[in-house]
């Protein structure tokens, strides 16, 4: 193991303490094992799932630290890690995948199991902040680094990639999923920080008509910025009646739902023209009904298609490329900055979508 | 237009006349456009979906001849028909787009349109017995016949081919809709004619373990001779642990569902693997709910594929030549073989699934 | 078959008269059959493939109308076309598929057949210009009129579409089969029209770096306003070694070629990293060897894709569409306008490339 | 680490001595660091790649072991590699990817690179017999053995498996490149060991006619047994001529080239229709020529692919599921059985093609 000089014992760390309520406490540094590395990070954020983490929606165990993303510099790493340097500024994704499992393998990382009895595992791939201490820390540990660990350009400030290890990668997914041609019309329902990277992702792989969908005006603004070419307020207007207008009675080749909820779900379904895609984001805590007319009994020649954010290096490092190419600008997206020890209050903050937050950088 | 001698003016046909009754009646031949070709009818028989229909559960106009499924030779055809000869062995898909709407251009010719205005228009591929006149008679009109009419070889039975038309195309598109690669874990609930040749598929595919669900031990044993590697009937065992135990907990890559139940839409749902695939062949009546746990919130990365049968002359040529080439024998599907004049018995019979019933031949 | 009033008999057509020797003369107006279209030409341009017929380097028959582009009006059209209106402005693409061949229902129209017994005819799908009379005169027929006849938005000017029939058509298609993934390194080697036209393709695919790579200077500064990141001018740097400086030793995910010879595609497979794809859009006059190291003796995992323009008016509304939501501008291109009367001096400017002409709209 | 009682600080292993020699010497064991395994071989092979290398046609360091295909148990692993136990029935592939560069991340492991400045490097994932110690010996090592080390379950034999690493696993990646969908026309020009099982890839993929060539008719009569529908022997048959027969003109839908000779690359693309695929598994010694005819100028929307045989523990279990569920039994390829210490002599009698053998199993 390799080790930056005057590594401390111990380290801050956001925790979930129970229900409603969490608190920065002080951890000892986690062990560096053969194929691990250790960030000493710099700047971190949270994400809407840090909230339902913290609201006791989504259950993690108590005293877990929270987050999962972060950028920093490379404090330590084990002997079987090569081709890093100490120091060197480095971010790993939200999903940080083993690189050997079945479902690495057949390119489905975010689903890697550790389990070899049943090779797979839902969702398994996320581990920070879920299955493991997060990214809300000093320090984190970042597991089969050599899949991990993403080397951050100089050229690039902590802002301009602080969305590559969760948000964008997830909203570019939802385009990506969304099995776009050139030309296409795409909609993109809900215009929060992934949302916004997804009408962004559909810009990237070439729809024409890109209908950013959202109650709000001004994330609806935002949504301009990304890339949408149309906006619809729903609390104005009838979305599938502009819908039809804008597309001259087409209807989308497919919509991207990125909230979470049955109202959404279904607005994707009935946007989407015969044989056409419903990519979804969302994470959704109840079933889903789909409505049947809208997908011809069952015989519309349609997909609907669920996505996880992918992780590893390799997509971190595409990412990164997008950023340094100006093939988009994702700062816009980081409207408040706080320091690392105020972070329950940006918690409440970002929970209650004040000040107009989008995302908020924890700096150390 | 070219026609054989001898063309009568009238024919037989068997039409819908109110909600559970069905009847043989005298039509007048369809008068053929240029692009038009006439089939005098050898073969035809029986669809599920066609006891909707007789039953009032599936919306057609009063009069209209029902049936998409034929077989028989050439007896007339338009001035910009090319290619074919008067008398020769011919049939057409159950689906007949016409090749040159957005959705054919694009791909989904199922999903084909007859509306300039809009440019898809959802199932509008499917014409015969539905939009239009059907196959459940002496002569059917074959409209687009240059994208629509396919030469049946002549090494081939009526009977080999019976169920290109729809059975085989439809469930093949549930097989080819699953995504299979070599080596995967494939489930195919319920084993219907459909659902049969989604095994076929399947094996065709490449799948390893073929697992097929029903809960009719003589369905089930026709499956092993479709493919199947495996059967589980639902009434005696518990398909969830039996599919666990089979696949060493890996459960499967893919699911196709050919019954358009919510039991068994569930059932495909809960038996994928993180990142699987549900290929849904069947027609629902009602809205479907998709079990959330089983997709992990949202985030499995699995994919929902619904499809309608594929049609076209392209399709019909490839179906043949698989069954020319001994890759698959589907005339043990064709239990029963009966007159023509004896359709409306025939349907009593089918709606019942009397006898072991699979598919009838109706002969002229 | 409907008609504008005054239709005149005889129609002004630029035609192949031996090599080397091209000549406007006058020509009997075509008869419209029931799926044709009759276009009254407003604008045409020349192409470089016309070049090489007009040189005697591509065989044509003596007297064949030139020319594969155009915009203009409908002038008259079959009983079997339907949804259209006399004088709306209209354009069919260089390559007008017939929309029912085997290779039409297989997805790859452009390869389009018209021998029933073969069922595929290598590049059939282009038409004009090259086996039936050609887009540079008054009137042009266009056959198969439901597949291939677009609407021209109003909004659109002909000089804003002039490059949908083919040379955008060809750029994209290059784009589009060099398998781009967000994030890739591309490469387009060639920045002429077509070049510049795979250049923005790669761009409107979700490429970061993107190099062009040219000897001209002009066109270097042509391609960074078309979409490329980087230049390379091979004239003056090695190409070889800047790819590797700008790609950080990574090399070109894909490479588009689009000139045509062996220097040219040698580079591409040479720029390539292992796994990489070629997309080539080059027409060859001599077999093209793939040098076997650069694909580690046939063991690189590689891609070699080579493309014909793809027509149907469903991809020239898409291409319409992408214009009209300002993501492309190619007007750029048209860099001389002349009236059609000057078409032969028109040739000789584009074919010796004199003041920096990249295309030339001939009016009417 | 975890390691069997009685391990030997020796063993056997065959290594190459210089062009023309090669002979079985005595080695340390190998060490096993934290993320390797140790493989006590009861079985190995000779793959005409070691043929070429004995031969002195394909470059590697004198004193390194051969052989890139092995079965056997288990006898040490590291601290890393969790999920197996001792004396288990285990393989891996030919190809032993990392896992975690770039070019596994991007689905193309067999590229994988070492080098973290380049990311990717030319088929830097085959490492046994090329740039390793590889599997002709007593013990091998498995990198990266979470990754590679695949269970063989205790159904099958060694002989049953032997193809996996190797020849099963690129001769179906052959098929799996030629995009095959069902009902298509397959060639595969030659029918060595992997000729034969991309013969059985093309079966198990959906093609219809599958058509083998090669020049030894015993081979041709294997191809049946493989699942060819048709065979010919080029030394008595026009080839071009009798696809076309087969095909009613129609030509292939894609070619599989297993052999690595100019000749036999002309014959696979001459053979294909327009927009057909050519999937080439030939190692070759020299630049090859594409016939710039057959492709129509470079206009033939057709796809040249080429393969490097796919590895990992995930690969491996799915084709011995191909062989549990008897799929394909590729033990009639398996013609020998000789004891490892008569290896030379094996190879003379593989080089030469004696006694027509096809595989050649060496036992401990």
């Amino acid at each position: 193991m390799k080790s930056i000089d005057n590594l401390p014992k111990k380290m801050k760390a956001l925790v979930f303490v129970e229900k409603g309520k969490i608190e920065i406490v002080e951890k000892d540094l986690p062990k560096v094992g053969p194929n691990d590395a250790l960030i000493k990070v710099t700047t971190t954020t949270i994400c809407g799932t840090d909230i339902h983490i913290w609201k006791g929606e989504y259950p993690v165990v108590k005293g877990l630290t929270l987050g999962h993303e972060a950028i920093g510099t490379l404090a330590a790493y084990g002997d079987e890690v090569k081709g890093y340097e100490l120091n060197e500024r480095v971010l790993a994704g939200a999903i940080t995948p083993s690189g050997h499992s079945a479902a690495c393998q057949g390119g489905q990382s975010s689903q890697d199991g550790d389990s070899e009895k049943y090779g797979y595992k839902l969702t398994a791939g996320w581990k920070f902040g879920n299955i493991a201490d997060g990214c809300q820390a000093e320090y984190i540990l970042v597991k089969d680094a050599m899949y991990n660990l993403a080397k951050v350009p100089s050229s690039l400030t902590d802002e301009q990639v602080l969305m590559c290890p969760d948000i964008m990668s997830t909203g570019f997914s939802g385009a990506e999923n969304a099995r776009i041609k050139i030309g296409d019309f795409v909609g993109v329902i809900a215009q929060g920080p992934i949302g916004l990277c997804a009408t962004n992702g559909a810009r990237l792989l070439g729809a024409s008509k890109i209908i950013a969908i959202d109650g709000n005006d001004s994330r609806l603004e935002m949504a301009k910025k990304m890339g949408a070419t149309h906006t619809i307020n729903f609390t104005k207007e009838d979305v599938l009646k502009r819908v039809s207008e804008i597309t001259d009675g087409r209807m989308l080749d497919s919509a991207i739902e990125c909230l979470g909820k049955q109202a959404t779900f279904n607005q994707a379904v009935n946007l989407i023209r015969p044989g056409g895609t419903v990519s979804s984001l969302g994470v959704y805590s109840e079933d889903i009904s789909i409505p049947i007319k809208a997908i011809g009994a069952g015989l519309n020649d349609g997909v609907i298609a669920f996505s996880l954010c992918p992780g590893g290096k390799e997509r971190m490092r595409r990412l990164m490329e997008i950023i340094e190419t100006n093939r988009v600008d994702l700062t816009k997206l980081v409207t408040h900055t706080m320091p690392f020890d105020k972070i329950v209050e940006a918690y409440d903050l970002f929970a209650n979508q004040r000040d107009g937050v989008l995302k908020v950088a924890l700096k150390f």
